[in-house]
């Protein structure tokens, strides 16, 4: 059964699912950042994905990537699938801008800023997200 | 007509090509580092791509992932298309290791560590990879 990694849970909340994947928010107000995570067992590489688990996840990603783009008007979207420090396979899809903290290097590693969001700013990110992700043909949002 | 960036010219060797993409060797000896640039005008974003066209990048991402994870006994993959500071649409796939000189921080940004392949080191990097890129059924080496 799958079971979502600890840390990402701890640094994460859940939006909802789509078909293949559990969309989580990262708890981290610097960026818009999605985390998409396949709900399977054992995933730590891409290709431990089935063909058609690859094609949806980049479907997946590439949705989830219109829309941080179109509501934030972001200036780059950076997707990454890197897992040295969470192993459970998961996919970053961050709104990247000329104007933030940490531009043009990536968002991850040592020193890199995190700030957290309000609990006004989380409800208000959170409703906003979810006005789009609705959207989406295969999207179930979870209390 | 599709024209690789400069800078990605400048920066890496052409392995050869695959359906969709230019298969491109970086050249920093500090990390197996593999580029797919889909060989398609004005892609940045994954969405620039039709479904085919990602679909098809997926599997050549993944191909290339376990090439290098068989080749080089790799503990993990880091797939990723960044583009903030190089706007054509390219996927960094690398091989990474506990032991590599940035684990477990990202391979891209500022300061990260860069050297050359000695043109022996070169010779022996491109040749063990084509050994195992000629296996890949739409593989075409480029001279």
């Amino acid at each position: 059964m799958f079971t979502l990694h600890p840390q990402l849970e701890q640094d994460t909340i859940v939006l909802g699912k789509l078909l293949l994947s559990r969309v989580l928010l990262m708890k981290n107000s610097c960026y818009p950042w999605i985390i998409l995570v396949p709900e399977r067992e054992y995933v730590t590489e891409i290709s431990d994905l089935s063909v058609a688990g690859r094609s949806l996840l980049m479907e997946e990603t590439t949705a989830v990537a219109g829309l941080l783009k179109e509501i934030y008007q972001a200036d780059k979207i950076n997707i990454a699938a890197l897992g040295n420090v969470v192993p459970q396979f998961h996919m970053h899809i961050v709104a990247r801008f000329t104007t933030d903290k940490t531009w043009p290097d990536p968002v991850w590693g040592a020193g890199k800023p995190r700030e957290y969001y309000t609990s006004e700013e989380l409800r208000e990110t959170v409703a906003k997200l979810l006005s789009k992700l609705v959207l989406l043909p295969d999207f179930t949002a979870i209390d």
